[in-house]
C-alpha cells in the first residue's frame, strides 16, 4: 500500500523533508528521527508513513515495521533499559495527532520516562466476561 | 521461524497453557491475554511466542505481528484513548523478563497509565553528532 501523507501535519511534513529533522533511518513504510524534546539522550520517534491519528486506524502494513525499526534504534543506542511508548488521544498524553512510537532510553531512575503503576487486582470472572464480549 | 519457549518463564508457561490466562487471541507468533493486575478495564498483554527478555533481542518475525495484534485488541475494546507500552529492564519498570506489550485503556485522567514527561530542550548539533555515531 502507498504512503498517505497530508499537507497540514507536522510529522507528514518531516517525512516529506519539508521540516528538518535529525533522521535516523527510513524504510518503505517508516521514518525515524531523534526527538527534539527528549526525555533522555537518544529519545527517538518511529513514525509510520501514513497519516492516522491513532494506532488502531493504521493499515497493518504500516504497523508491521514499527517494532523492527525500534529494535534497530535500541540496538544502535546500545541501551539495556528503555521504554517503547505510543500514546493515543489527548487524555493518554498524545501531543502530535499522527501515530508515533517513542523509543526512550532509561539510563537512571530520574532520567527518561517516569511511570506510575496503580495496578488493581482483577476479578477473573469479570475478565472472562469482558473477553467474551470482545469481538476478536 | 519456530517459537522458542522455556520451562521456567511464567509467560512461556501461559503461552503453552500450563498456567491459565484469560486469552484474547493468538497468531502463529503472538499470544494475547488480559492482565490480572490491570491499570484500567481492558488492560491486555501482547506477548511474542519467543522467549527473550528485551525487545531488541527478538527476531523481527516475532515483532512484526505485535502492533497488528494490539490494534485488533484496541479496536475490539472500542477505546479512543489508550497507551501502548513495552518496558525493557528493571530500571524501566519491566516486571516479567519476557517481552510483552501493554495495551492500556485510558478512560479518565486518574485511571490507566500515569506518565510524567520531564522533556528537555535538545541541542540540534548534539543530536546530529549522536545520530552520526549510531550504526544504523
Amino acid at each position: 500500500m502507498a504512503s498517505k501523507l497530508i499537507a497540514e501535519c507536522v510529522f507528514c511534513r518531516i517525512i516529506r523533508g519539508e521540516i528538518p529533522s535529525v533522521k535516523l533511518l527510513e524504510t518503505a513504510t517508516t521514518f525515524a528521527f531523534l526527538d527534539i524534546g527528549p526525555l533522555s539522550e537518544g529519545h527517538a520517534l518511529v513514525v509510520p508513513k501514513f497519516h492516522a491519528e491513532k494506532m488502531h486506524q493504521l493499515p497493518d502494513e504500516f504497523l508491521a515495521d514499527s517494532m523492527p525499526v525500534a529494535k534497530k534504534i535500541a540496538t544502535a543506542l546500545g541501551v539495556d533499559n528503555y521504554n517503547i511508548l505510543q500514546n493515543n488521544g489527548r487524555l493518554a498524553h498524545q501531543e502530535v495527532p499522527h501515530v508515533h512510537f517513542h523509543v526512550i532510553p532509561k539510563p537512571s531512575a530520574d532520567n527518561g520516562l517516569i511511570i506510575e503503576w496503580p495496578a488493581q487486582e482483577a476479578n477473573v470472572e469479570q475478565l472472562k466476561e469482558l473477553a467474551k464480549s470482545m469481538k476478536l
